[in-house]
C-alpha cells in the first residue's frame, strides 16, 4: 500500500424511520436553509417527515436545484443565505443537490467570484465554511459521506470538481425507505455510479493491496448481487439498504487508501453531460467499457483479477478473460436498461470526440489515469469508440 | 440491515515515515504525556524517532504501562498529568497503552473513585476528557481507530471494558515498519486477534447483509493470505502494511454496521487472562473454536458460508462443513504456532471452568452472543471443552 492520510468525520444515521432524528443532529437554535430538487420529496412524503422532524427550528426553503447543479441556481440561494443570517444548510436530495449545498457551504463567505471557489480551486483553502447535514434520497454519488463535489456552469456549460476536509456533511441520514418511490431510472443509475465509482478506485494496474482489492471486490459483488432484486422490488428495504450502503461505501474515501485511482472514465464522461445532457451514470456506461479496452494492456492483470473473482471466468488467455470481463460489463449495465453507445442517448454526436479533445487541451489534461496517461488525444479516441 | 449510527472521526497517517508527521497533528504548544510500555520503542528505534518529531513540545514521559494494562499503574500516571497540567496524551505502543491512554483521558478530570469509570460504565458520561494520539507499534487490538478499552485491576484481577465517543483517538500513526522489530509470538498474537474480532461481528446468524459480510470475509481473506508470509518475513513493509491495515480495519467500526454481534469469546477469554495471565489472543484461540463447537446449531448458516468462502468447503452435508471450517480454524492458530488448549498454558486450570462460571454469574452476565443465550452455565461447558 501506498502512503496515506484517511479521516472521515461524517455521522451516519441508517435506517427507516431515522428522518425523525433531523432534530437532535441539527445545532440547536439553527436558523436553517432547506434546499431540494425538482419537488419529489413532496410527492413520496420525505417533505413531510423533514418539516415534522424539524419544526423547531427557523426554516427557509430553496427547492429546484437540478440534476448537474447549476452555478447559477446555487448563487441565489447563496444571496438568500447571506441575506437572512442563516447558518445551518440541509440538503435532502441525491448527490446533486448534496452537491449544490457544498457549494453553498463554500460560497456564502467567500469574498470575490464564487466561480473561482470551483475553477481556481478556492474552496479548499476556504476556511470559513457553512455547517450542512444531509436526508439522502437517492443512492448514487456517495456524496453524503465524502467532500467532494461537481457543479456546472450553465452558461459556459463548463462541469467542475471541487472538494476539501471541511466538505463533509455533518451527518447523513440514510433511510432505505427512499427507494421505494425512485423511478427504475434512477434506481439504475445509482447501481451504475456506484459500479463505477468502485471501478475507478479499483481497475487499475496490480499493486498488492489484498485487502483493498477485496473490499471494492466486496461492493461490486453487492451490486451484481442485489441490482435485479431491487430493481424488481424497490419496495423491499433489506435490498434497499445493501444498495444505499454500497454506494456510500464505494465512495466514502475508504476505496481510494493506498491504492492507485484512475477517475478518466468520469472526467470524459463530465464532458458528455455538459455537451449533451446526458445523465452522469449513463455517460459512465457509455464511456467505462470502451476505455477498458481502450487500455487493456495496461490494466490486463486487473482485468483478469475481476474476471476471475467478479464474473468467475476461468477459461481462456488473459487477453480472453479480460474481454469477457468487459463484455460481462457491458450487459451488466443493459441488464438494467442502460444503453452504452453515446449514439442511442443523442442525435448530433459526430463531433463529441473532438470538442472532448478541445476541452482535455484546453484545461492542459495531458496525463489523466493511474498511470497519467489519459490526454486528449486518448480521450478522443475512447469517444470515438462510444459512438 | 438493521437500524445504526455511525461515526468514526480518528485520522489515519499511514505508511512508513510517518511518525515525523506528529508535530503537525498534536495542538501547538501542548504540553504532552509520552505514554508506553516495556520499552522495546527504545530498542527499535521508535523511540527515537517520536522524540525527534516532538521536540517542539514540552513532553514527559511515562514508560511502564503492561500488558493489559492495571489500573494501579495507570494512576499513577493519572496524577503526573494532574501535576504538570497536561493537556495531550501521545500513545505509543500496541492495544495496551492505548487502551491505558483512553483511561488516563477519561480519569484525569473525574472527580470521584476512577475504578467508577469503568466498573460502574461512568466513563462515557464523562464530559471532559483529555485528548489524545497515537503511534503504533504492534498491529492487533484496533484500538487507534476505536473508542474502546479494556483495563485491568490488578489487586481483584476483575478485566473490564469501557468506552464512549469521546475516546476516539484525534488521530493515530500506521508505520509499517515497526512490525519488522517484532517478536514472533507478537505477531501471531495480532494476526489471530484481528481475526478473532472479524469473526465476532461475522460469525452469527444469516441476516442477509451482503456487504458487511463481505467485508468482513475481506478481512479474513486478507489475514489467512498474509498470515505465514509476514511470520516467515516481518520486514517485507508492504506485508506488514496489510497486516496492520486488516487489524486496524477489524475494530473500527465498519464491520458492526447494521449486524448482529457476539462477543461473547472475548468476555470468556478476559477471564482466562484475568485468572492465569494469558495473552490475550491466545485465550481467544482457546476459547473461540469451542464456542463455535457449542453453538453449531444457532451458528450453523453462518459457518457453513464461513466454511465454503473462506476456506473453500464445498463438499459434505451442512454439519460436516461447519465442523470442517472450525478445524481449519484451529489449524490456522496452529500453524502461526498458538496452542488451543487451556492446559497447554497453565498447570493449575481445573478450576477454571467453575471460576467462570462464578464470575459471569456475579456479574449477571445471562445472556451474551448474538441470541443472549450464553450464561454461566454455557461459559462454564465452553471452558471445559477448553482444557
Amino acid at each position: 500500500m501506498n502512503n496515506f492520510e484517511f479521516k472521515n468525520p461524517t455521522k451516519i444515521i441508517f435506517g427507516e424511520g431515522q428522518i425523525a432524528k433531523l432534530a437532535e443532529n441539527i445545532p440547536h437554535g439553527s436558523k436553517v436553509l432547506m434546499a431540494y430538487g425538482g419537488g419529489s420529496i413532496k410527492k413520496n412524503g420525505i417533505y413531510d417527515q423533514v418539516i415534522e422532524a424539524t419544526k423547531s427550528f427557523e426554516i427557509t426553503e430553496f427547492g429546484g436545484i437540478e440534476p448537474n447543479p447549476h452555478f447559477e441556481t446555487l448563487m441565489k440561494a447563496v444571496e438568500i443565505i447571506r441575506e437572512k443570517d442563516i447558518d445551518f444548510i440541509l440538503a435532502v436530495g441525491g448527490g446533486s443537490v448534496i452537491d449544490g449545498c457544498k457549494f453553498l457551504s463554500a460560497a456564502v463567505h467567500y469574498e470575490g467570484d464564487e466561480w473561482e471557489l470551483v475553477e481556481q480551486m478556492k474552496a479548499r483553502k476556504q476556511e470559513k465554511v457553512v455547517p450542512f447535514g444531509t436526508v439522502l434520497t437517492l443512492p448514487a454519488t456517495g456524496s453524503e459521506m465524502n467532500s467532494g463535489a461537481v457543479v456546472t456552469k450553465a452558461a459556459t456549460q463548463q462541469k467542475r470538481t471541487f472538494g476539501g476536509p471541511q466538505y463533509f456533511p455533518q451527518f447523513s441520514i440514510l433511510d432505505p425507505a427512499v427507494v421505494a418511490s425512485l423511478p427504475k431510472r434512477q434506481i439504475a443509475n445509482g447501481i451504475v455510479d456506484a459500479f463505477t465509482h468502485t471501478m475507478e478506485q479499483y481497475l487499475t494496474y496490480d499493486h498488492g493491496a489484498y485487502l483493498q482489492d477485496r473490499i471494492a471486490e466486496s461492493i461490486l459483488h453487492t451490486l451484481i448481487e442485489i441490482a435485479p432484486k431491487v430493481m424488481e422490488n424497490p419496495a423491499d428495504k433489506h435490498l434497499a439498504g445493501e444498495f444505499m450502503w454500497s454506494a456510500t461505501m464505494a465512495l466514502n474515501g475508504i476505496l481510494r487508501l493506498g491504492v492507485p485511482t484512475d477517475w478518466a472514465t468520469h472526467m470524459i464522461a463530465h464532458e458528455l453531460t455538459a455537451l449533451h445532457g446526458i445523465d452522469h451514470a449513463r455517460t459512465l456506461a457509455i464511456i467505462a467499457p470502451n476505455l477498458y479496452r481502450k487500455l487493456k494492456e495496461d490494466k490486463i492483470e486487473k482485468l483478469v483479477q475481476y474476471g476471475r473473482r467478479i464474473w468467475g471466468i476461468t477459461e481462456g488467455s488473459k487477453e480472453e478473460i479480460a474481454d469477457k470481463a468487459i463484455e460481462k460489463t457491458v450487459s451488466f449495465f443493459h441488464s438494467l436498461e442502460i444503453d452504452t453507445k453515446l449514439s442511442e442517448y443523442a442525435q448530433n454526436y459526430e463531433h463529441t470526440a473532438d470538442e472532448v479533445f478541445n476541452r482535455f487541451k484546453e484545461r492542459n489534461w495531458m496525463g489523466l489515469g493511474e498511470r497519467q496517461k489519459v490526454g486528449p488525444q486518448l480521450a478522443k479516441e475512447i469517444v470515438e469508440m462510444s459512438y
